[in-house]
């Protein structure tokens, strides 16, 4: 039995599947004054068709409220981590995630975001917005937020990005989030950020990669439109998805209409996807993502 | 104000697109003593960003009840016909539309199908099902239709086809539904059969096109999968779209375990889709379906 | 064929059914120089259970393009509304619905509302915000609408309704939108917003009347909850329900992660009624809605 | 690492919630050889605004496989079972659940139950169908399962509930469903299957409690309907819910056609239910469920 003021802590892991984990696990946290409040944990050996593959992977997230500082739980971990192989973090439970949000013109997954952190939905917060245009200047100064206008243009695409970097650095940046960010990243940018960045792309992958997806889905005359919230990779639109939303339409909806209709999917999809990473409830399992809601 | 023993009819039309066309039909209809109980209509013209098309064409459906028999309304429409160069149907509400099956060892799709049927719920009938395999043979029984096993390999492919093109003819078949066939028709067949032919694919379309969609959709890791209902064409998966849905999934399914949620996905939109059709509520817009539900 | 300057209108009627309505207001429109775009109809003898009723009544929406102005039009309907009796309205497509906007201290519903009609999504516009709290007034000033903190208690709810009236007579507003405004309206001021003001209500109605909607949804156990927006009438959650939605929720959803998960739901459907409601979607059939979406 | 052929178990317990359990379970099963596949919980502690409750309950939910067979297993449970004052069961995975279906004339749920049955989704056997009216008798015999005709009438509705009695003893029943069993259990035989009987209601409970609730819903006008399966109690439409879908209707839709689309969803909502019911996933808290999905 714990009570409101005792810390929580989340704990995320992956590592080689073998008997004798969760009760590692829980026997540290035991011996650490830890309560259980949460668990759950996802592994090969849990799939009966993959129960041949000799190298499973087993994933755990943890939460558990305990008097120890951080340190101190970090330092009951260890041993297990050592002994099983852990690939782990640990993060007290409600830290805001430093976030720096990347926006181009368009308001609503920026409006979405702030409005959800700002109303205690969304355990981040935001030093910088970063912007190729001046549009949301003053949407960032309600909320507070400093506003950085960094044009792009494909001559100083380069040094754009460092701007972004430096900033990233300076704000000691933990998740950046392209929140309709309408420039591609270069490579390079995208292999540092692997696993610290998610974008929302504007259909429901993998249909409709690239440019214009509401023109396309309203050729192709489909009857369900979406959106997908994914980590960035070096492959546009190929990031391992975090979450995926849709709503219906039908014929008469004309590509404007579908574009419109899908803002407010787009918005909450990511904000959907931000608020489970910002909870340590995302690891990544090669191409894919378990996402422990 | 009309009673229930009254005849209703659904008509059917699409014409170049023109002021008056609902004024004449309605006053069509109105000289033949008709009462309109249902009326949907879309146009280019209702499409904001395409009333500078020059070309739009205007697609409506009518339903009317009016004591006159059929040829009679039919005549009564058919100097509108002419004067706005209608493309038309007129078939009497009700009148079950008769559908060749076919199938190969998956149950899910005609249960639902010949369960709906049944019930009431779905205005066809069924004068025949043909199977590739014989496993379905017992559910056929049940519901007391004629089972044409007709086996198909690469040598035998143009009799197989034949046989259920003598089969179509001799039931005097309006609509051919592929209820998980496991064949690919040939581009001959596809091309006959077109605008009369369902098929459910596998997956939410365009994504995951052509063989094992689960497996396909399991490996991108996406978090819902969904179903297909579409006319066959010539071109694989390309053909005009009726209906889609979806479930959501997580990480911990298997891709066997997509493939057994997604059976009752495929069920429901494939029965949902024929019986927008067999209530003639589907109209053909090139590669995208108009549907007035 | 019209082009895109072409003034748009939506008429809205119901009337007794009988027949030829739709001729004669086709035929009303057609002499008006109109082209019929968008077109919806809804009786009881669209019903097939209904068919024995003498007393339909019959319901239409028409949006129609013609370069009359809307005097001209309302005079080439007025003499079809004589002979059918007809209830109508005439309203040129996209003028704003003056909307005044009543609130508390939760902001999910006004951001919603101001966000959407500032980025061109609800035609409406709001020449006041009131509220019985002033924690709303720095969102009203961002989107430079006057706010008036009109403070009720149960002493001064005849004045502080009294105010209400004036300022809804100052803006000449049509429409009035109770975006979780936390203050019971009396029974008089209700009668005289009658099909003129939407609440949006925190659950699934009819489940959960009166207060505190969300514990009571915990405290029986739903695995979804909802929101429900409604025309305002006498009798508390009663009034004709415009718009439901929906959202799964599980047993470890604390009645407060609840409330937080249901502040998105609630927004979203406001937002819908009203953009039916300002779209003149939406018409009354007693204690029942008829939205032509 | 365990193998395909390595049996699988699921263990379900509750008891007041303390730190270790989740150690002492795991040590426990670690002991007799077995490898945590799956692992869920949930208590008051994981509820933050129950954290001052000095009453928590943990319930806890582990599938493991272990080569030891069930009576090993449960011996090696047994002493933490005593340490922790567990309320818990086990169960070999996949060993089907005996279940008594009662059904009266309508056909879909009873369908749909035995198509996934038969089709592997449902593990469940059923020894007897029992309806107090023949219609069903074919559709049992297809799936070659008994069916007793017993009709009931007010005198005779005790010797029907005996006769019930029996055949649940006769066949060693676990599980007894209500598949749109159109008659109301007596206040005994509800308590006697307490927490062992499955309802489907044809509403979104707790809207439209009682008979008919799609005529009630379609005069209150709403725009979702739904059906709610629950365990059966005393209390009439007042179980413990396990699970609840709804379907988006409109105006259009008459009583009859709403009956027609909930039958659907009555379908899959109950055998979703018996599903989770069956895989020992569903735990009694109160008047509330806990649903390991």
């Amino acid at each position: 039995m714990t009570d409101a003021q005792t810390p929580r802590y989340a704990l995320t892991l992956s590592c080689p599947d073998r008997p004798g984990i969760v009760h590692a696990v829980s026997g540290a946290l035991l011996a650490a004054g830890g309560n259980i409040t949460e668990s759950q944990q996802y592994g090969s050996t849990g799939s009966p068709d993959a129960l041949d593959a000799s190298d499973g992977t087993f994933f755990m997230r943890v939460e558990v409220s305990t008097p120890e500082p951080l340190d101190g739980l970090r330092s009951a971990v260890q041993p297990i981590a050592e002994e099983f192989a852990l690939d782990w973090t640990l993060h007290r439970v409600g830290t805001p995630v430093r976030t720096l949000l990347m926006v181009s013109k368009e308001a609503h997954c920026l409006n979405e975001l702030l409005f959800q952190q700002r109303s205690g939905q969304l355990p981040i917060e935001v030093p910088a917005i970063v912007s190729n245009h001046p549009d949301l200047a003053e949407m960032a100064a309600f909320y507070g937020i400093p506003f950085h206008h960094v044009p792009v243009d494909p001559r100083n695409k380069a040094a754009a990005e460092q701007v972004l970097r430096e900033l990233a650095a300076a704000h000691d940046v933990e998740l950046v989030v392209l929140a309709r960010y309408m420039q591609i990243l270069s490579d390079e940018l995208c292999r540092e950020l692997s696993g610290r960045a998610i974008n929302i792309h504007h259909s429901f992958l993998p249909s409709f990669k690239g440019a214009r997806p509401y023109a396309q889905a309203h050729a192709r005359g489909v009857k369900l439109i979406g959106a997908t919230a994914h980590y960035v990779t070096g492959e546009l639109d190929e990031g391992p998805i975090i979450e995926q939303e849709v709503i219906r339409v039908d014929h008469a909806h004309t590509s404007e209409r579908l574009a419109q209709m899908g803002r407010a999917v787009e918005a909450r999809t990511l904000a959907q996807a931000v608020r489970w990473h910002a909870e340590h409830r995302v690891l990544l399992d090669g191409k894919r993502t378990v996402v422990f809601a």
